[in-house]
């Protein structure tokens, strides 16, 4: 199984009082971690979007295992993990020198400008295929 | 069956470019809202802060069900679902209207200012327990 | 000269590692009072933006006195201070407890859905000189 | 004059509804390319904060000229524009692609752990004088 990952720092805004990262700047960082895979399977989100088609989350999960501090590096490794009618659900691990931190999940659903379910172009759903673990 | 709940409206800075609010947005408000029913149980959370005892996120979890929008007002009901060892999980019920919006929860730890796990002060476990659903 | 107020909580997604709220915190609490702000003149912004007119921000300022802390209480005073042609430019002062933590102010353009400048509805104006200091 | 300039994208989580990132998502990215600058320069700022000396934001501005959208890539020049006693304004240049969309400043002061005034050890305001225009 091949995965994704991209690295990161930890931003002074994305702290807390605890001083360690809000647990909700993780869903931030799976967001880029997910923009990039996209754009790495050859179809950037972007692209889908200017086509009227958005991929809403509907649902969301992070476990926190350790926290990480302000300027501290990361990475988060993503794929694809299932897609199954119009929901794809994406997993994410984020690691800090090679130990696990954080791992979570998202589920989207496709929709077009009016909100509405819809089904993804086959071209879309095809490159997004290639990221299955 | 009591439920706590507060009510917020959408800031422009959570919203994002598909014109809802960001699905990260939610975590931050169900953290107002377990602040603001852990104040109604009679022992604020700063309090126990300050005495050296911290409650991180270990576990989060959302269902999104309709989107909200922009300065449109919403409730947030919320709360304790369980108390296990040094273990609290909260529950969340976003409404609009009096619809569903979405619903999640979040499992918090006890730890001190070195990060390591204790049990918290009997006086603050027994006003968690008055939230019990 | 009368002025407008609201009051707001530190939440804890505002804190950073410093263990106060993050500067760029304050500029979401401002634009929080400037739309509770132009509601209380009668002319909510949610109205206009549906009539597909626009208020960026194209410039903001902020002066740091004093910090504030999670879950500390304070108000923020708005008025709006000048308007120019297209240009509205709205105050804003921080105060927990009377005493002021924080000062600044933002100016707004006018534009359609297209990102062209435009005049807003005399309408519009005319319920925003209502909150001219 | 030479600059330092890092290269960021806009997040999902820092657009909104107006299509456009967030004015106060700026802010953010002023702190990522002056935490870069800082490093950049040899004494990172999370190493003088380990030794108990902060440098709170105690103004900033920024003017806004163009809009950046989702996943616009774009660079933030950055450089220290005056050291003046226990002050440095540090300024920025926002750019895509070349044109100018933003520019700003901030304001730091140095304080210790309780928050006092202090001066920064000499050592890190060496470095801190590399940068000056």
């Amino acid at each position: 199984m091949s995965r994704f990952s991209i690295s990161l720092r930890v931003r002074y805004a994305e702290t807390d009082s605890m001083r360690v990262a809000y647990h909700g700047s993780y869903f931030t960082w799976y967001e880029v971690a997910r923009t990039e895979l996209i754009r790495h399977l050859g179809y950037p989100y972007q692209k889908i979007e200017n086509e009227g088609i958005f991929m809403p989350v509907i649902d969301a999960h992070c476990s926190y295992i350790q926290p990480v501090r302000y300027d501290e590096e990361f990475t988060v490794g993503t794929y694809i993990r299932k897609i199954q009618g119009v929901r794809v659900e994406i997993a994410y691990e984020l690691k800090r020198s090679g130990q696990l931190c954080a791992e979570g999940y998202t589920i989207h659903a496709f929709m077009n400008r009016e909100g509405k379910p819809v089904r993804p172009p086959e071209e879309f759903l095809s490159h997004l295929k290639k990221g299955l673990a």
